[in-house]
């Protein structure tokens, strides 16, 4: 984790991808979360956004609009922020725009996000993942539903945003949409195991991570998905 | 959590209460921390102060200093850092001011700050929340001794802090003095239950979090305190 | 933990000994970095560094180099880290530096450090602990070689950088040599006692945490280690 604009270029010449999360901006993310992403741009490289709380302050918005040409290998983020991403990068139709409700909030479900998940998706050429109940996952084309988790998941601080860590580990060995479905699979099988072993939410993040760790390929191509159409 | 000036006002606007610590300063909170407690005051939302560390660098001075008209909804300290605030916005006597520790170590017994406490309550008219062996919660008039806990939570990293955002959660549905009892109340009831599970920090931690998560509102009220006028 | 400068002076004038860790560093580091690691030089107290991510952007060269005259008390890193920091501070014999890896990579096992560890405990008169599979500690006389711990404290995000908070624990009430091979014998006691009862990383490092609290002195003296000369 770095937080220098010439760290963050480091990272992405020393890696095969970069996470940039923006839950808690600091003055100094103005210069360091374009210049890394710009950076995983140029090289080819992976990076994965996770857009949070846009809304809450003017520079998340200024970011994100920087951030707009740099096309993100994944997005991730609940449906309210996949929406208001692809609004801010007016991606959806004008009467779509108009008519949605926006905001940071997660009461929207992933099927509200639907539309605008396949947007970005086409817009960027990789991946996009909301998180809910039934996480959605599109690469524009195909929409995945991953099934598993549990509502614990919603109790832990930062569990959403862990996720584009482990979409990061992924995207350095897999193209865009298998590493958004595979890692996707692997967070709901971690939550399913965790909430068998722990009813409150910080055994629950203990066992989470345990099985986060444990979990085999084989196990994660077996966690349950269903297929559609985008 | 936020770090900037204007994500503080943005958080003010979107909740019911907000909780200020300062513990581990940035340059950048000059400007957040009195941004945030002016929007939370002008706009009549509580605000929850946890003045850790006051006497540590110049900073934390000069912002309780600025702090002072906005008077906090709550403010929980440990005895030292309760005395020196109340000594920082010269509400205690000369005499007192002259004669008493200060600094910010905890070994003054809560006890020792009472005076201090009460002395805060009246001047802002909220309520605050003395840390010991045994809590003190005031709001100028009566003084509740909270019992419970254990000390385990001495040997947790930011487990006073912690309860500023508990007593914030209260804050934005109960009146300070309710909210300061219910939450110290809550806290210590979780502290019982987990020494009761737990004999080491890591493993405390974890029941400490999940019995925070398990208590009902009736097992909280239960908790022992005792009421003495103030 | 404090991040700004005249909050370091204070901690190091308020204590006996203070940490050092360039993990994630902020621009304000720039200053409170160097100032104080002055106050504890200039003060005659103990101050332990972990020159984390050597080579990772440009700031961290900059402030490891204004370090040196400093003379930390411990140092501590992987074998990596330790090489690079004793090549940057013209320690090692030309040949040596050029001949040698470089970078931040952990790959290179401890005894690849021997040279450069005892080099830089020479040059500051302190000690040297370099972490891996069997640590090893220098003053630059003597090499111990402390056993246990456990390869899922490497999946501990922070584990190594944490044994810097257990150093200068010890550095308050010991000489560097002492206070290096008790707090490293007190990690691997900690680490092998953790692994009896767990098996994956985060279940692994509560009882980490917990086993570092349980050790007694007894316990911690009679940790397996192995002492030659330099």
């Amino acid at each position: 984790m770095v937080y220098l604009p010439d760290e963050g270029e480091a990272l992405v010449a020393a890696g095969n991808a970069v996470y940039l999360n923006m839950g808690t901006l600091f003055p100094i993310y103005e210069q360091t979360i374009p210049a890394t992403a710009k950076a995983a741009h140029d090289a080819g490289k992976a990076w994965v956004l996770d857009p949070v709380g846009l809304g809450i302050g003017s520079l998340r918005t200024k970011l994100l609009e920087e951030l707009k040409p740099y096309k993100p290998t994944i997005v991730r983020g609940n449906a309210s922020e996949i929406i208001a991403l692809a609004s801010l990068w007016e991606l959806l139709g004008a009467e779509d725009a108009l008519d949605r409700p926006r905001g940071v909030d997660t009461t929207d479900g992933v099927d509200a996000a639907r539309e605008a998940a396949v947007a970005l998706a086409h817009y960027t050429g990789g991946a996009v993942v909301v998180s809910g109940e039934v996480d959605l996952v599109t690469d524009g084309t195909t929409v995945v539903r991953s099934h598993g988790g549990s509502g614990l998941m919603s109790k832990i601080t930062g569990c959403g945003c862990s996720q584009g860590g482990v979409l990061a580990v992924y995207a350095t060995c897999a193209d865009a949409f298998t590493a958004a479905v595979a890692s996707t699979a692997h967070y709901n099988l971690a939550g399913t195991r965790a909430a068998a072993v722990a009813t409150a939410p910080a055994s629950f993040k203990v066992a989470f991570i345990d099985e986060l760790y444990r979990a085999t390929g084989e196990e994660i191509a077996a966690n349950p998905m269903c297929v559609e159409e985008a």
